[in-house]
Parts: structure tokens; C-alpha cells; sequence
């Protein structure tokens, strides 16, 4: 008998789909609780005491979304529950078990928080120049295999889990014009790495993750977009 | 027949000295490589073209230390490191079969670096005012289970792994006044680390730490001591 699994996330949150792509990767049931990060329940401290999403109550009795069980795991970060789900499923798709592409894996999630995400926060929060992000991006493009389905090969894991949310943002993002970047500057940016020839590499691999089930299952690209229109509304 | 693997490393590094931890942990062969940070061979990129310790060559010929084989993997990155060596160990020690057990373990790797090595920096390399270190350490060891040996319980694992070189690095930094504070600071925050009752957790558990063999045998405390006084030379 499965151990009841209730996932607390947000539909806009990148971190917090991770945790759903690897949910519907694996298989694994779950109860689906939307919670509002611009509203936060007074309750759901007792999920995470540090409020964020993605967060999992994890065995004990069936519980209503608001009354988190006292006997029940509270596991929070999505890189901890993606790794989580892998280890909970049976066949581990989201890991091979050859140690060195265990590495690769690694080594890639690694990449994107230390390579990619602190660049793309930099311009889609704060407006900084997009050289930083481009930068990242070609970096972590620098690491796909020549010809390869998924970022260490053609099995798809951790890696790719980690990067689809990111991307899909990022393009909803700079596509619709929505940042702190000056108005007009998303769309330029956006025909930059839809185009140019320097981030070839990225669009396949791109293509790929959009291409996934588990993907089209878990992303709202229209509550991504309503999100992002009222954070991001220019003064017209 | 085992794989040949050279480590690249440095006494200083805390990031490095995880990887030599996972090493002594798992009782794999090596050889050590030591490089001077401050003093980079020409030849490094070859081994990790970020330039940064740790890293590995593993499998290929046996090679000396400046001609990285190009049949060799090359392998970067503390963590990925430490979770590379625990599954070549067959008998993988560093992590609970359990995946509600390995989730603890890697929330608490992911808290050392989100909570404690930001805060550690800002105070010993920029000289910032200490409270925010002290409560870092507080929330680290707030994760702490009341009464276990380890991070996570009685087992060592990765968790410890990663906490061991940071902690003993402050305290040679703090204790001796090496940091960016001003002259005095690091003795007194020192003090409270080891006196005050807020901090009581914190000291079982750091003592458990430093008793274990593997820190032992692969901490060089008089390397670390002259490498600060270089950096941090007050002057008299
Ligand atoms: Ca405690």
C-alpha cells in the first residue's frame, strides 16, 4: 500500500513544477494542493515552517489540505523531492545506475542553479543586460552531448526535470515582454535565442523537454502568463 | 579491476576537502594531487576547465598529474563528487537506503549551502557583522534530530560529509582571528560559539564530527592555519 503523498506548489513557481514533472514521471499518486504565494494560508507553516513551495506531507492517515497530519513527513526543496520520487518508484527512472552518468546528471542540475538561474533572475527581476544570461545559457549548453536527446544522453533524468521550468518561464517571459527589463527588450532577446546560431544547440534540446508528457501534463502557460501580466504590468 | 582515479585537490579548500572525506569514507583508491590555488598549473584546465578544486580524472591509463589522459572522465564538483565516490563504494555508506532517510540527509546538504556558507563568507571574507552567521548555524542546527550521533541520526552520511570541512575551517578562522573582522572579533565570536547554551546542539554535534577518522586523517590544521595567516596578515 503507497504511503499518501499531498504536494503543496503553485502553478507559477519553477521550483514547485520540478516536483510535479517528477511526480508524473514516475507514477507516483499525490494529492495536488494549489497554494497562493501571494496569499499564503496561515496555516501552511505547518507544511514548511519556511513557507516556500514545493512542499510534501508524506505518509500517515489521508489528510484535508489545511490539517497536515502530525504523523505524517514534511520534505521540502524540489532537487530533495525530485531525487525523492526517483528513489520512491520502484525502476528510478529519473537516474541511471551507471555512476559516471549519475555524475553527469549531478553535475548539469549543479550547472543550472550556479550557471543559469542567478543570470536569469538578474534580468527578468532586476533588468540587468541579458550578455550574463546568454552567457549561462551557452554554458550550459556547452555541456549537452553532440547529439543526444536529453542533457547526458538519451534517457531522460534529474537534469532535464531540473531545467523545463526554468525554460518554459523564461520563454513565456521574454516571448510576452513580461520582466523588469525595459518594454520592447524581452521580444529582442527572445528572437536572440529563438535564431541565432549560438544557441542552436539549446532550441533542440529545448524542443525536447517541451516535447515530454510530463511536461505538457504540469505546465498552465496561460496561469503562468496571467501571473506574470499582473507582476510585470507596464504602464501603457 | 578498479578504475584509476587522480584527485585534484587543495589542504585549504573546503569544497576539496569533502571529495578526500568521501574518499576516506568509502575506502576507494586514489591518488592526491594537490594544487596551489593561488599558483594554478598552465596545464589545469585539462583536468576542469572551471579551474576549480576538487575534481577527478577517473578510469584511462594511469597518468602523472600534469598529463590529464583524454581517455579519462573528467569530474567536477564537491557534491557531485561525494555522491560519485558513495556509488562506486559498493556498499554505498554515505547515504540510508531509505528515501525518506536520504531526503533528510539532502535537506540538510542543501541547508548548509543556502543558510550557513553565504553567511559564513559574508563574515569571514567581507567582514560582516556576525549575527547573521550565528543564526545560520542555528538553523542548521535546529535540523538537528535532539539526541543522534550525525545529522540525520546515528549514520554518517553525505549531510556530515559536507558540514565537516566548514565547520573546521571556522573554527581555525575564528578561534586564531583569521577573516576579514576586525582584529579581536574572531576570538569573541569564537566564545560565544563555545560557551553559549544557544549554541549547545551545534557543539555535540561539531565534536562528533571532528572525532571521525576520515576528518582526521584528511585535515591538515597547521596547512590551514599558515594559508590563513598569508591571506587575512593584520597589521601588528
Ligand atoms: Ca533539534
Amino acid at each position: 500500500m503507497t504511503s499518501q503523498i499531498t504536494l503543496y506548489t503553485a502553478k507559477i513557481c519553477p521550483y514547485a513544477h520540478r516536483a510535479e514533472i517528477a511526480l508524473a514521471e514516475t507514477g507516483i499518486p499525490f494529492k495536488r494542493v494549489e497554494i497562493d504565494l501571494k496569499n499564503k494560508p496561515e496555516w501552511y507553516p505547518n507544511v514548511n515552517p519556511r513557507g516556500q513551495v514545493p512542499a510534501i506531507t508524506y505518509g500517515g492517515p489521508d489528510h484535508p489540505p489545511e490539517k497536515p497530519s502530525p504523523e505524517a513527513e514534511k520534505i521540502a526543496e524540489s532537487l530533495v523531492l525530485v531525487d525523492f520520487f526517483n528513489d520512491l518508484a520502484p525502476n528510478h527512472p529519473l537516474l541511471p545506475t551507471d555512476p559516471v552518468r549519475r555524475a553527469k546528471a549531478r553535475y548539469f542540475v549543479e550547472a543550472i542553479g550556479s550557471r543559469f538561474t542567478p543570470a536569469w533572475y538578474a534580468s527578468y527581476m532586476r533588468g540587468e543586460p541579458f550578455d550574463k544570461l546568454f552567457d549561462g545559457l551557452e554554458s550550459l549548453q556547452a555541456l549537452l552531448p553532440a547529439t543526444s536527446k536529453y542533457a547526458i544522453g538519451d534517457e531522460y533524468t534529474i537534469a532535464d526535470v531540473a531545467a523545463t521550468p526554468f525554460f518554459a518561464r523564461l520563454e513565456v517571459a521574454l516571448r510576452d515582454d513580461f520582466g523588469a527589463f525595459a518594454q520592447g527588450e524581452g521580444p529582442k532577446a527572445w528572437k536572440t535565442l529563438t535564431t541565432e546560431p549560438r544557441f542552436a544547440r539549446w532550441r533542440e534540446y529545448y524542443a525536447n523537454l517541451k516535447a515530454r508528457e510530463s511536461f505538457k501534463k504540469t505546465f498552465d502557460e496561460d496561469a503562468v502568463k496571467r501571473s506574470f501580466a499582473v507582476r510585470f504590468a507596464r504602464n501603457q
